[in-house]
């Protein structure tokens, strides 16, 4: 009798933030690998906003997912199986693999060969996955932080944002995190050291960031567009870099939403506002993960995982990111270990 | 008996564009030179929409012109007075030496010395000055053209965006002008040799853009923002550039106007949002005169100028920008040559 596989798969078009009701977990047989297939038992399904994104029909990065297919999504898991001589059975990969338990490839779907095996597998998929690539990336290559400027990270104690920050701090800058509650922020400042966090869901946001902020700001990570950014942009300084890395506060973009105008501060700044996507280094990968996991190792950077047991927690999982209640980087385990 | 100078005096602080209503034209004498100082007899005086920002007393990048001064403004004369030893009488100079008719001058507000006495001295004021600085370094720094990319420039037919379209044109790029009205269409494509040019005011300029640019749009060069902008971002490139040199359709930023957001654009498309100061590259200066003068002597540069006679023209001049009535590059004449 074949292996039965459990898939998450999508069942209606999401209007803005999908539900768990867009989702059906559906069991079918695993099919026999021909040559050049190898078999993975995932251990890991990663959560991230930007799926929001992938099960929207309207234009974005990427293309929607086809309904009555598996969700897209990264995972993390090991070959059980393998006629592909680059994929051996007992390696550790990541990749898109989507939300399942086990994932026929090729290959053409893998995004690395996990070489830290002495570190956690959960982590391939956070702070030595996207997350980790993405800050470090986008701080680096668009932020161009230079000692004694000031960054300000919106979902700073966010997935991303976490990382951002404390790359930031190493490279010598003033850290200020934005965060949803008190919770959020006393982590911020106590486990990420930032130098300081603010609530956004304060009235007096404005005063509050510049009083956090005696320098200016020179370097806004954004995760979220909306109010936050709002805030933030009259208080740039001069030549400020503005990283757009998630718009994580737009429930919708259809209607489209409006905001205020951008080019007045950019103009007086000469400031810049640019998209980043991890996508545009999927060359340079290693290159991030070389820099991040000697960091883990030492315990220089530090990081925070909420995990959620067995494949059913997998469809209600993103709307709650929306709703800012996960903790650290969001995954869903599928081994019983 | 000294010489009588004339002075255009700021004298009520413009709520938006500044009025003929909101200067004076005053005379006094010209002060005795003391050591250091020499003396400039303005030829040309410079009409600028940057003008608008110095008169008004909201934040910006430089700070507002006091009640009661002369206006600030860029013009270009002859020494006909030194006790300065780098100025001797006879130099040609530019700078911003105000909107009057006879400056006395301690070197500080020189921009620089005019090289190239052959040509006009009204060129330093516009494609050989601001303008022309302009145009060079925000496309070449901002923009980076490449061969076969496609190039939309706002206020196509003006000083910076004459300029900027036929160095994308130069550079090997598609050339697409937005302007105002048939005839400014007529001169971007028959004078400046841009590939095709769109009147702002059609109400499908979102599908006339989508026609002339086939391959999508690489660089936006804007001098506008408002409502083209709106329509030009959703059509964007990966990797997309928008240099934001101007943000002439907007009458007043007080209150703040709402625009459609543009961070999914630019995470969509890892694009570029960045605003130009000429005043970052004034230690370049003359390396753009170099690159410039050459091609206006040898006509592969055109240009095209408005001029006013008279230092009376002075005070209604800068409205009459905002109305999109000049064609070409707009100064004042006070010698009677």
């Amino acid at each position: 009798m074949p292996m039965q596989n459990q898939q998450v798969v999508l069942v209606s078009r999401p209007h803005g933030i999908p539900q768990a009701s867009d989702f059906e977990i559906r069991t079918q047989p695993v099919p026999a690998l021909s040559p050049g297939q190898f078999l993975v038992e995932n251990a890991f399904l990663s959560v991230d906003p930007a799926m929001r994104g992938w099960t929207n029909a309207v234009a974005n990065y990427s293309d929607p997912v086809p309904l009555g297919t598996v969700m897209r999504a990264f995972s993390a898991g090991r070959v059980i199986a393998s006629r592909h001589p680059d994929y051996p059975q007992g390696s550790q990969v990541m990749g898109l693999l989507g939300w399942q338990r086990y994932a026929v490839s090729d290959g053409s779907d893998i995004r690395r060969i996990v070489r830290e095996t002495d570190l956690p597998l959960s982590l391939s998929l956070g702070v030595l996955g996207l997350n980790g690539v993405t800050a470090y990336f986008a701080l680096r290559m668009l932020g161009r932080p230079q000692a004694g400027e000031t960054v300000v990270i919106s979902t700073a104690a966010g997935a991303v944002g976490s990382i951002a920050g404390q790359l930031a701090r190493m490279a010598g800058c003033r850290v200020v995190g934005i965060a949803g509650g008190a919770d959020k922020c006393r982590i911020c400042v106590d486990d990420f050291g930032f130098d300081a966090a603010l609530d956004y869901r304060q009235d007096d946001l404005a005063q509050q960031l510049q009083a956090a902020c005696p320098q200016g700001i020179d370097i806004y990570y954004d995760n979220t567009a909306g109010r936050i950014s709002d805030i933030v942009l009259p208080q740039i300084n001069r030549h400020a870099r503005v990283i757009v890395c998630g718009t994580a506060s737009i429930a919708s973009w259809d209607p489209w939403p409006q905001g205020p105008r951008v080019e007045r501060h950019l103009l007086n700044k000469a400031a810049s506002m640019t998209g980043f996507l991890v996508w545009d280094y999927e060359d340079r990968y290693e290159e991030a993960i070389d820099h991040l996991a000697p960091l883990i190792r030492s315990g220089a950077l530090r990081y925070r995982e909420e995990i959620l047991q067995g494949i059913e927690q997998a469809p209600g999982s993103i709307a709650d990111l929306y709703q800012g209640r996960n903790l650290g980087k969001r995954l869903i385990r599928l081994d019983d270990e």
